[in-house]
Parts: structure tokens; sequence; C-alpha cells
């Protein structure tokens, strides 16, 4: 499992497509995940058709990945197809409620993971991809989800055409608390972000983007206030509308 | 890597302690999980005290598994520690939002995943406990989480001291979807459950709850729609005052 430590995200793939059956064994790796009352609340939809991938593209800020990968897959919270079995079988479901939505997002990230794990192991590389939360309704039009379904994140999948440096990770001091949350004061702050402030690609960052901080880069740039509201406003609207 | 398809869930620990530095390497692997903008916004609070884990299990409705494991993981979305680098370096952070919760909840369950399948690599046995989204306050509670940190799941560790066996999965065709969702027909839903339907321990588990149907067992006794609205409510209520 030296693979978990040595990984790293692969945003170019070569041309080489992937083998369905390759693709349904890690799959079925995903689905052994741990899940709520073994009730597997999620679906996975598999994206291979350029026509398609092209659609995906714009709620994906146009990342260049989507249409370069071989395979995008995009793992959604899924409650309607429990529900279905429900109602077929005399129950009535309740599962339309912010604790299922995010009981499910559980079920749903777990198995991605398990998914990446499993496809990193294989030779494969992958990319997670953010946007999707940002832009949930275009992608639940792109891949006609009905109510109660909900895309939680995307994954590109392919063998690698990169190799890129592993990046930097904050120490574990900075992750793990004993017992209690141990607040941070400036001192530890300092001390825990000083390689990751250290760095020459970052001190580059700062300077290609004018700013005086890291930070600020974080904060005026890649992740705005003004922005994050923007896309909660879009998430919420997209939850109510999927029926959640 | 055959451990991710042949794993099972263990809730039964032999008394042997981990030792922190298997635990601490098992978090390294976790730490090398993708994060957005690698900005890792989760923490991880480590129990082992007795006292404090007693009193973890009512939140988690007296879990026997609580108690018993030596290691009590609660994964937490943590946008605290990088919003306070953002103050002490002139940048104003705006990760109070909803996105954010959402971003913050798919790094760390990712994270979360990945030390799952390391320790299960390591021979450990995990389980997870859905209960801490059902009742995150007083377990925000008792290990002191500030602002802007919410427990979104947790895990019991320790050596297996049972063998389980492995649990169903539904087939891979009801989670799997090309190009676009499929949508379920009656005979879909009927052919994709009746393994799950056929096990005996499932019809012994509709007989002991006076059921007609396994649906029914979830819909009435497991996870009734008036508890997932209770729950949904003291969600939403915690994380308005954690500052979502």
């Amino acid at each position: 499992m030296n693979t978990l430590k040595t990984r790293r995200t692969i945003r170019r793939y070569r041309l080489d497509d992937i083998a369905p059956e390759i693709l349904n064994d890690l799959l079925e790796s995903a689905c052994r995940t741990s899940t709520v009352g073994n009730m597997q609340t999620y679906s996975v939809v598999i994206t291979r058709d350029a026509i398609r991938k092209a659609a995906l593209m714009p709620p994906h800020f146009n990342q260049p990945m989507v249409q370069q990968a071989p395979v995008v897959l995009t793992f959604c919270i899924d409650l309607h197809r429990f529900s279905r079995w429900c109602e077929l079988r005399k129950a009535v479901p309740g599962y339309n409620n912010l604790q299922w939505f995010v009981t499910g997002a559980i079920d749903t990230l777990l198995a991605a993971q398990t998914f990446c794990v499993a496809a990193e192991e294989a030779g494969l590389g992958i990319c997670y991809l953010g946007t999707t939360t940002y832009n949930p309704q275009p992608i639940i039009d792109v891949l006609q989800l009905p109510a109660l379904v909900f895309p939680i994140t995307t994954i590109t999948v392919g063998y690698p055409d990169e190799q890129p440096e592993q990046p930097d990770r904050l120490p574990l001091e900075a992750i793990v608390h004993q017992e209690t949350y141990h607040n941070y004061t400036a001192e530890d702050i300092n001390r825990l972000y000083a390689y990751k402030e250290s760095l020459a690609e970052n001190k580059q960052f700062v300077l290609d983007n004018q700013k005086e901080t890291l930070a600020q880069v974080f904060t005026d740039v890649r992740y705005k206030k003004s922005d994050n509201e923007f896309f909660s406003e879009a998430l919420l609207k997209a939850l109510k509308a999927q029926g959640f």
C-alpha cells in the first residue's frame, strides 16, 4: 500500500481507453465500502462519449481533464433508487431531507475514495473535480438526474501521461488533536504553515497574483467570499430543486 | 489490494491498544488524499480516554464499539484552522457558508476513507458511526470544537475480535449508469433487490419486526421519516451554531 503515500493527482492522461471490465472491477471494490444500513445510497454515472464530455466542460469551468480523460465518473448521492424500492414494497420513504442528503453524501464519498485507491493501485491516475458542487444544476441536466439524485463529486480517470511532484501537506500535528480540539496560537499557525509558505512555487504564486501573502491568493483570487456565497446559493437552490 | 473486496466492518475488538506510531502512520497516509486547493479542511480528534469515550456513548446511541474500541476517531470538517491562518496573514476568509461545509465534508470524508483502507491493510478493523450527524451538538461539546469545525463521521478502530460474514451488496448494474441516469422500472427494482430480499437473515428481520416487507423495516423501524426530519432539524441547528 505504498501507493497511498506516494500518490499524486494526475491531470494529463494517455490516449488509451480503460477497458470496461477493468472499470467494473474497480467499481466492485468501491461497492464494498461501508454504507449506512447497507442502503448504498449512491449511483455512478460513467461518461465516455465526447459530446457529453463537452457538455460537462462548462460546469467544470472548462478544466481540460474532462475532455482529455477517457472516463469521467460523476458520483451521485442517490435516494431515488431506495425510495422507489420502498414505494414498490408498500413502504413510505422519508429520505427527502437534509439528514439524508448528508448521509447519502457520506456513503457516496467513501465509495468514491475507495474507487480512487483501487484505480491508483491498478496504475491509473485520477483527479477530483471540486467544481461539481459549484455548478450542480447543469450537471444534473446533462446527466438527467431525477429527484433525490445529486452529483457530489466528479473524478477524471485515465493512464497517467505526467508524473508531477508530490504537493506539500501540513505536518500531521496540524491535523490531529488528542482527546479535545486544541486551538491554534499564532505561534502554532506560524510553525505549521512555515514550510508551505517557504516553497518557491508558493512564493511565485504570491508574486504572480500581486499579493502580499499566500493566504490572500486564496481569499482574494482562488476562493473569494463573494464567489463562495454565490455558489452556496446555487447549491442550496439545486438541493431544493432535487427534492432535498 | 484484495482487502478492498474481502473487507467487512468490525464491531468487536481485542483489548490490544494501537501503538501511536502505527496510528500516526495511517493518518499520514490519509493526509495524502486529494483535497480542494490543497487546503486540507479537516481535523481528526483521537479519543483513547475511557471517560471521554463514555461521554461519546449517548450521542452514538450507546453503540458498544465506542467504549470497546481502543481508539475512536472523530473526523471533523475544519475551516477554522485555515481561516485563522488567513486572519494572521492579512487575508479575509469567507468560508462560513454551505459551499464550504460541503467542500470541507468532501475533503474530510475522502481522507477518512483512505485512513480506513490503510487501517484494514494493516490488519485493523473499523466501523463507521453514522450517528455522528444525528447528534452533532453533544459531540461538538465533548470534543470542544470551535466555530467552523464540525464532526462529519466517526470511526472506531481496533484489532478484530470477530470475523463476521460479508454483507450482501446490490449488483453493480444497480449502481452504474452509462452516459445518463437510467430510471428504474418496477421490473428493474424487482430484479436488483431480489437477492437481498431472498436472504434468510433479511426474511428473519421482517418477521422479527412484524412487517410485511424488508423495505418497511427501513421506513417504519430503522430510519423513520419522523426521526429523519427530527435529526435534520438538529443537524441544521448545529450547523448554524458552528457558524456555517
